[in-house]
């Protein structure tokens, strides 16, 4: 099945961190590929990835990378599809990759998420997707019922919970 | 005509950034609308905006905040349409701002831009659509193209300055 | 008995955290209640809450939250209560959630008091009640005075020490 | 009439900044005294305001400082009246007054407000009063609403706006 | 004999930190007392021995605190002695100490040293107290020395390892 | 002539900044050439420049950018010649495009100047050149010279000051 | 008449942030000298300075730089005198300077004020000047009474102050 | 064989961080030294290292040193060779070091590379050797050639994951 989502992260490290994106699209049932791409050691893939994404049926893109992190940024620069940039944690508890993904100069965005926030990279897609294709809209519904369920119940259970505070 | 876009700002002071934002999306002949709504003064307001935007029409929203900016997040609590988030700079050069929409907690994304970025929220809200529709994917081509032929003469330009330097 | 202090967790992982307000209000015998409601996964809830708090006989709530922090805000939007925030570390240290919490836009105050400063959020919360009844107040005085003392036998017993220092 | 809020300053150049308190203070019709204090040049005088400042019938403290802001600390130290603290912005962005007023040890909390927010403190001293005073309690209502009306008016003005946006 | 030093910590738990302090102005052989005070739970134990440091024989004092770190200063408003600050780290990264120490108002400087920095305090104290003794003045020098040697030593011993680096 | 250092900005507005790199040059007549290319904008054209810089008789480049400044790390990608990167300040105070700069990945590294430190990338661009130029090696050590003539100069102005104290 | 404090500056240009250390030696009557010395242009003169400076009567340094601040630590790395350090702003709101000052490597203390707090150096100077000599001490204490004088003055002017505060 | 880089470390515990340059010199056949000194515990090594490296034949010089780290400006002040600052992490994320390093004043640059970047250091002095020697250049080349296949190499391996992605 042709992919509508495509995940590049700078790195293979940063795959514990991605595999949650992985996973959501999975369980949404949304088709997805899965790369490995550097913006400073393969700049000649990059750039073939990003001016094929479109014609190859991809509809969006989510870009991963840590540091002075231009992946997210050089793929939007050879792209109209929309990229979701991830900052990766690694050094100054993300602070510098999430800086150098958001502040995009005026004319060439990137749609960015929190530090190492590859679930919601993942669900934003899914949200752009779903603006042409209802049964994908209605998956996300679902999704996000579920999401409040769960704080419910975690919130009677909390009430469950006696509190056997310490003396002092 | 049905507004596409919906840009909403937590306050009129945000109009001056925001601007930009409406300027491009009139350039490109996309339907929008631009309020005022704040999170934190008219909470009923923005939750009837949120839960009604889809059925109105809307495809995605643009909210721009500064400060504590918790206008984003409150909107794609209740929406499943993509929410692009615009941090204002007002105090702290914006980082305020930039860090209250950009870290959502999983569950919720905010596409977020960088600081004072309304004009990238705007393409970015127009590359979504893109997806959808070729005739707006077209119109994206070619302001893109302008882009660089904006550069390319600028630079033109430049090779036209006789460097005339100071002796010291 | 009717709680007069509400506290609100974004999410139960922070009740380690928060363990020690109960403990406290616990220790000084404030009724209260504790609860998770997420500002972005049940805002209905969230909602509901705070316009209803006052009526219940609530007198402060103290509103805990970690990265994009938007619960405190989100509920001060609803009730003209009290609302004491607590930002909670979980990314960058806690400065975002700190700044997500505090800079509060003119209007709307949320009472902040340091990251995982939950101790001092229930210290304050009674301080609050102290103000309309005098039985709490000389509890709060009682507690006062043995801070004091404990710090005072800290250092009695840093006395007792023997410094043996290495020798390099 | 005896003062209940009293509004305490480091230095009189903070006066531009918490004059908004002061009007705010004085809009609600709520007695208050106004002065300047500095915890390193007039110690004694702040610890002489803080003891008495309960037995005076003060009922909550707000306390102004920029830089290394000790001034609402030292006064929470020596009182169990409630402590408002507005970190003054002069330096560092008004970070450093930030984190030396709110970043509070363990047993003495001081409530923070935002950078400069001295309108915030004035609504939050308020809000304290009202617990022990339904006439004070009607009046914030009353404030509150008018904000809400405040935002529709501005977002009905903004409605009217013919853009007249430049062609490029 | 009379201490010339007085170490003051804002809490016991500081002890790990400050012990190198001590061990240097033991091995240098200066007269030295060391006690936890708390700006906060004890001020009016800290104002006492500020006041009545000088006259005690004390010449410098040195006092260390975390988070919201007004220990330093608030003992500098109380005493013409040079009081040297050590912000200590516990949230942060430190930063919050360093601010709250270093950031001081004109009138009451605190000589601030780097987080954790309790070594070079107490070198500090030393060298104030050569400027009148020009015993201490050669002890220090000969300190001075030492470092030197060590670092000659060490660099050294740096030349003798055999670099076995890995194939890769 | 041949230039031997290239000047990239990634946009004509930072020109300001950057003539001072020219000037220098200029001044120790160093070929050299100056050219606005967007990493986002243009990126083919970067491309193109990277490759054949080397060839073309390019021996360090100068890239300025700010932002997220991708432009020094983009064209470090296609060279193996020396890239010297300026952060330039626009917003967040540099803090943005020094940390998009300086960060790079282990691999391909760009030798990172202060925020708008265009004078000091160009006389890090002439060390490098002087490596195997002694009539270059012989300019900069009569600029080094220079330097510190100015300084002794200025130093010996200051000491002509007659320092006229206001009375307070 | 000797020196005894030694005021350097990094470059004439933080001669009017200086101006103030000057006049309050001045005032305090304590002899001193000012010059501008670069730790990068002029490193022998530092040097030579540093090491020469004890043997010339100077007993306490002054040294402040902006930037990468190195001035005040590469002096304390050839003295054995007290070296105050003052951070400069000009980049970075100073945050550059506070830490390349304050963060010196344990063995080589430089007593750090805060950013641009060149009063608080000379009170500094002379609080150590003032441990060997009580005629200096008795003017310290002088000032450090005028100071309160002039805030509780500050203090009865306000309250003299009608708020004549705007209806709205 | 005459070592033509020459590794200066602040202290030999950053030797752990700095082995990977000597590896990747080794590596690529590059003669090299490397020492620790300290620019503030044995400045008259520093200035006697920096003055005669050139002379001996080093044509790049690779400095690191954490915290105030003031080496690599120290050393760039006496010398004419090209300097490249390493930022070592010791405290505050390694972010003193980089602003010490980084922030040169203008007329001493230092060609600064990322925090714990010394792979990098590495890689930027042999692109600087490789400007007057092609044979060096030439193995830079298959060293870049090795890291694309490196990652392309990962990519494969990548693709033969099976995603056994959790049913929650």
């Amino acid at each position: 099945m042709t992919p509508l989502v495509s995940i590049i992260m700078g790195s293979t490290s940063d795959l514990p961190v991605m595999e949650k994106a992985a996973q959501f699209l999975n369980d949404l049932r949304i088709p997805f590929e899965i790369n490995a791409l550097s913006a400073h050691r393969t700049p000649e893939a990059v750039e073939a990835f990003s001016k094929n994404a479109k014609e190859k049926g991809i509809k969006v893109i989510i870009a991963a990378a840590g540091m002075a992190a231009h992946l997210p940024g050089v793929i939007a620069a050879s792209t109209t599809l929309p990229v979701i940039g991830v900052p990766i944690k690694s050094t100054l508890e993300g602070m510098d990759a999430l800086l150098a993904i958001v502040q995009m100069p005026p004319g060439i965005p990137v749609a960015t998420v929190g530090i190492n926030g590859s679930l919601n990279a993942a669900i934003l897609a899914v949200q752009m997707l779903a603006l042409g294709d209802e049964n994908i809209a209605e998956r996300l519904s679902v999704y996000k019922d579920g999401l409040k369920r769960k704080i419910v119940k975690a919130n009677e259970d909390l009430k469950e919970i006696k509190f056997e505070f310490k003396c002092n």
